[in-house]
């Protein structure tokens, strides 16, 4: 089998996936084609990245991951195909794979990176304007064939990276801020299990604060409040988040993207 | 071929469905994985419930239609797997499968009940959050590939049954209540075209009576009454629908889920 | 490989794709179905015509495109199964293959035409109201198995054909109109990269006008122009379109469909 993911900041509408699909299946008929996501907000790398990078650990070995969120279409950006430990990445050399090359240094994964300059891969008439089409698909088809990656253009080492906002870990207390707010309005931060189990404070004593809002106690699931409490739990890739049960925290709390997140005993520690 | 389907409350933004197959690809590489809906409102089992039961029959035999649909994700619910005829069901039993029992119920098929309770099934690390991921996923793959349902857990017979909205049926009319709105913003009733028929009205006698609004006779399809007219007819499945010829009847008048429709030739009897 | 796509304007959320499939794979389980899209415009057979036909040059030859866009289902109107070149097609005879048969005419493609009159590749019950799942999945797997397109019915030459808009081309200038609108917001025209150059006009002194808006030029890609600027260029199909870098030209101007649009160095000539 030959599994190739897509993401893009495209939408659904305008048949762009479907149009991405049949180059594939042109090129390999055997593939297995599926959406990761098509509703990153546009032009949003750093969203894409998060996406991405969340997951990646869950695919099989091989599986081909094409990123096309690509506010540089058509522009000097160095279009690329990589490997990180046993998973293919094509898209742009734009940061989208900031989050997977941060997972590979913490595993000691193997990275190869090589530049996408040979144009016997791509579509005979290349336009500025949809590089997912005419470079991106067929170079993931003809990978999914067993082309190696040396085939597609030099090999380099220095592929471009985001600037991830960090948090702040202080002796009783850490400071992050809310990344991604998902489908159910819950707001996902960027502070970590092994953030929060560094800190050694039993998950009741935990505080969190976001904005005006303050939450006593971690908890484990949804369930363990009653419906409406706004609750803070670890998501399902281990992030800390703040949810309303049965509801939006999003919504409840109208707070957004960039939104400071406190989580300790002692806040100002 | 072990066609697998899913349907969730997740959306489509945040590449959990491309997870979920992505787990279900490295046990079975090949499935046919396909999409019912993502869109289910979130938390509301009842919609997962009249959309699920309304398209089974439509599916080959031996399809697996995996529904996480799952306010009660990490508490205690039963995750389970269930036979009804010769379709296969995945999900936490919190009465999801009702409008499939009812099916197979009317028709006399057999049904068959399992706890999943085998982590051997699932992913090594199984979260609070995420189920669908970590069990339901990886149990519906093991079960493409022809595990016996008696491997996942002990049987039981007690699924949780929802309470669906019935229609009154009385000598000269129905009185039901609008259960599902659709894209084209029809409202469709739970009124079916069985109770109608006993009934004993010719079509174009019917009123029928929706709030404010009322609608002298059925016609067989839109193109039957002018654009724009408020006409009432029989969905796809059999069920008393509301609709606007080229419009939306959910826009036109207002109404929502649990408007109470009427149906007969004398409303009152 | 039997690839089969699909396009309608049923949305995502009621079920009814998933459905459509599982009569696809019901016939034919090793057919590769994939979507277009599935949020055409209510009824918008002009919408579902260029999308298509902008679409169809990047399939493999015998791919079966299925196009449900119905504001007549079940009336009088022909279903049809037709071959365009190297592309089949499934759905209402209603105008919606009115671009792929312009495009047809273009490069001087073999193109036949089916009534779809014979149930036997039907589903046994057909509704009134969603033939896409009752008769058009349906032949679309059987003619994925290798039937004829003579066994579904009687030949006829005479489609249903849309009045496409054309833009007025004069000496100095061309007078188009937006005909779609995509993910981005940009404006797509009905006037092509053709068409622009059989004005041999110089792309920096082309001059292009929509509503009060003014544009010098045409650029290549979004990047050769500030970001937030409005920018006129070629989409990846060779249309005219007006844009904003890492914006969205329809919400910037408010302009949508049927807007006017002049290019050219005297607009009024």
């Amino acid at each position: 089998m030959s599994l190739i993911t897509l993401m893009t900041d495209f939408g659904l509408k305008d048949a762009n996936i479907g149009v991405m699909k049949g180059v594939i299946f042109g090129i390999n008929p055997s593939a297995t084609v599926i959406d990761m996501s098509h509703q990153i907000l546009p032009q949003n790398v750093l969203e894409a990245s998060y996406l991405l990078a969340r997951g990646v650990p869950y695919f099989p070995k091989n599986t081909i991951h094409v990123v096309v969120v690509d506010p540089g279409v058509g522009t000097f950006r160095r279009p690329m195909v990589c490997k990180v430990g046993d998973w293919f990445f094509v898209g742009p050399d734009n940061g989208f794979l900031t989050g997977v090359i941060e997972y590979g240094k913490k595993y000691g994964l193997e990275m190869r990176f090589f530049h996408l300059s040979n144009p016997k891969f791509w579509l005979e008439e290349v336009s500025y304007v949809f590089h997912g089409r005419d470079i991106f698909s067929p170079v993931a088809a003809h990978l999914s064939t067993g082309v190696p990656m040396s085939e597609f253009g030099p090999e380099f080492t220095d592929p471009v990276l985001l600037d991830l906002p960090k948090p702040t870990v202080k002796e009783h207390s850490i400071v992050g801020e809310v990344i991604y707010i998902d489908n159910f309005g819950s707001l996902i931060t960027n502070i970590t299990r092994t953030d929060v189990n560094n800190l050694n404070i039993p998950a009741p004593e935990l505080i969190i604060k976001a904005g005006d809002c303050q939450i006593q106690g971690m908890v484990n699931t949804f369930g363990d409040r009653e419906v409406g409490s706004l609750v803070c739990l670890y998501s399902s890739t281990g992030n800390v988040i703040i949810s309303v049960v049965n509801g939006s925290a999003a919504d409840a709390t109208g707070y957004g993207l960039r939104t400071k997140v406190q989580l300790g005993n002692k806040l100002n520690d």
